[in-house]
């Protein structure tokens, strides 16, 4: 139970103009987050449960579909990313200068980790498949906000690897993260207007990679959906000068909509086990390489765009399963408090998680109190006032529904 | 319930030999943790298990205290590492070179964010007292091993921050705080052997600072404690050239203990308030000072330490509310998976968690499953074998005590 008498928390009369998106200045305004300096945030505490609900939502899809959790380091060595050829390359990569006259990677991604990680483990065709993943804060030099949107320099990220014997053990785990990720999205929300989008493969491949794409007015790429199968395209492979063609069904009737990254899989193939010289002995003791993927899913920025996706002008109606609370409980009278309390013990036992809106002292007024309760998206309101305890009761407002009184 | 089959783990025969503390040794040896670089590890699935149970035991405690959980940012403002005038003196401090002709900092504590955070809300006294605290990553720029022993450039930490009206608020507050952290250390086992010990203040108060230290033989840290009274004091303050006397009971009877922190307390008092400028309004609408209390417990550190304190020549036996897993369950043939899953099974239903080694198909021996039970520190083994099936049940050993046969 979160009782707001003793919380650091202050939120906005007014939305603060900072970005060009909603988002930002709806979760200023409610305080869900702070600003420590450009493109960097503090999550206060009913911004850091959602930020966990949305974290724990794809942890449990990931443990789901067999992958381990680890932790990996932040600090990389630089010895990695010169073996990968990346360390001058990435132009994202923050280098660290230590006091023992190296530099350290503060790593944007885990490719550089995760392989010579693995090849402390895999020996032979025994060692394989499998996939590891974390959860994890990643960092990113940006030197500025591309389109302006959600940029971060710090941001929580899910990534997940996996490694595999030969290609067609690959394609069935990349096929089948299509759908564990289309599940993930389902339970954030956001599953209908989020689209697996074909983008470029970057010198890892010959094949597409996928980028699940949710629509938004501000996203920050274009993606071409097909009218005829609906196959989504991110502007990048699509032959502009020719016009658009579909990869799938060769129709050229198409739409363009702008959306927001949410999360994208990534074929490796042996772009890194080349690196590391990460093989393994097969049953006939014969060297083979070791096929990897790479699954991402940004969980800060799911944040921002369940916001967006889920905002209106005044406040953000957040979906009931990622809301900082499931009850938010009223009480304007000092002496009721022990019944608030008791209310919200009876709804703790249920498994439903409440702020208690305590700010009897302060003399915050019913007003602002109902007002604050919008502002943070929850969905079940309880007051709890002289005049309904005269008729035995509280009243309950579920959002968008009537208030009914609910006899104690 | 983690099955070993596909489990990226490959436990060592022998323990190797990286530096003068067992942990890192057994927590190697049993694949807990990797190295990705000196200081810098990375935690595998039961490693990361065993922190994250620590870690959550941590954040009850914090919660039951009344704290707030917040999420603040790894990178720093130099302004407000400037603002303290830390910048150029705090020698452990990473600075990070960015792509905007800026440096950041990365911060190994988080003062210089909190306080102008805190400034944001506090206005009049109606916002006082109140205590936000982390679980986050911090960052060291470390030279060398001071004593070679528990020291990281990246490690994980609880750290809280207190703010209040006045020195007695503080002052309760910081008491209070004491028995929350000898509860903490007791659900980790290792009470018993944890001395609250008075240190410097720093520039910070003319007050002792507290630390917790746990005896081990390989801590880093001389504690001296007084014979008569038990308190326990660092060394840095005691007068070694005119011998020790305890500052409760001026006893010079004493024992000097190795002793490594797992915790330490500090009255800030106004030094951060001050270069924040962060004052209230009280009930007179004066302007008074904020005054401040810091709280950290390293969670990472713990986690060694834990390991250290429970270890044997040959493993860690880790306390049953630590261990990766209550149970571990060892199947020898393909055919009897199905009947083990279904014990898993029943056992999560009890809340219990299971490790499943099911690596039939490896053709790992029984000698060695049950070797890395023992690595692993689980204390409840359960074998499923032809031979106890055909007494239709398992063999359940508990950690210390004889077999016995529970009938299925």
């Amino acid at each position: 139970m979160i009782k707001l008498s003793n919380f650091p928390i202050k939120t906005l009369k007014s939305r603060p103009v900072v970005s060009d998106n909603l988002s930002t200045s709806l979760l200023l305004q409610a305080w869900f987050i702070r600003q420590e300096m450009a493109w960097v945030y503090i999550y206060t505490t009913l911004g850091l449960k959602v930020l966990r609900k949305i974290e724990n939502i794809v942890r449990e899809e990931m443990d789901n579909a067999g992958a381990n959790e680890v932790l990996m380091s932040s600090l990389g060595s630089k010895l990695h990313w010169d073996q990968t050829g990346r360390w001058d390359v990435v132009d994202v990569l923050f280098k660290l200068p230590a006091s023992t006259w190296k530099e350290y990677a503060l790593n944007p991604t885990h490719e550089e980790i995760v392989t010579p990680f693995a090849g402390e483990f895999i020996q032979s065709y025994k060692d394989l498949d499998f996939a590891v993943y974390q959860i994890q804060t990643k960092f990113r030099n940006e030197k500025r906000a591309k389109s302006g949107l959600l940029r971060w320099r710090e941001f929580l990220m899910k990534d997940l690897y996996s490694f595999h014997r030969d290609e067609a053990s690959l394609d069935a785990y990349y096929e089948n993260m299509k759908k564990v990720y289309m599940k993930v999205f389902d339970r954030l929300g956001i599953w209908k207007d989020t689209y697996i989008t074909l983008a470029w493969g970057w010198d890892f491949t010959d094949k597409y990679s996928h980028e699940f794409q949710t629509l938004l007015d501000i996203g920050e790429d274009d993606i071409y959906i097909c009218d005829e199968c609906n196959t989504s395209h991110n502007e990048e492979i699509v032959d502009l000068e020719n016009g658009f063609e579909c990869t799938n069904c060769n129709s050229k009737n198409h739409r363009v909509e702008k959306a927001s990254e949410v999360g994208n899989i990534f074929p490796l193939m042996t772009k890194f086990s080349d690196a590391f010289w990460l093989k393994y002995a097969d049953e006939n003791w014969k060297e083979k390489q070791v096929i990897m993927g790479c699954y991402g899913i940004g969980i800060s920025r799911l944040m921002w765009v369940i916001a967006e996706y889920y905002a209106n002008e005044k406040w953000i109606s957040w979906p009931e399963n990622l809301a900082p609370a499931d009850y938010y409980i009223i009480v304007m009278w000092e002496e009721n408090i022990e019944k608030a309390e008791e209310i919200a013990k009876k709804l703790e036992l249920e498994w439903k998680s409440v702020i208690l809106d305590d700010r009897i002292w302060k003399k915050i007024g019913f007003g602002q109190k109902a007002w604050d309760c919008e502002l943070f998206g929850i969905a079940n309101r309880i007051v709890l006032s002289p005049k309904t305890l005269e008729q035995w009761g509280y009243e309950l407002t579920k959002r968008g529904e009537e208030s009914t009184i609910i006899k104690l």
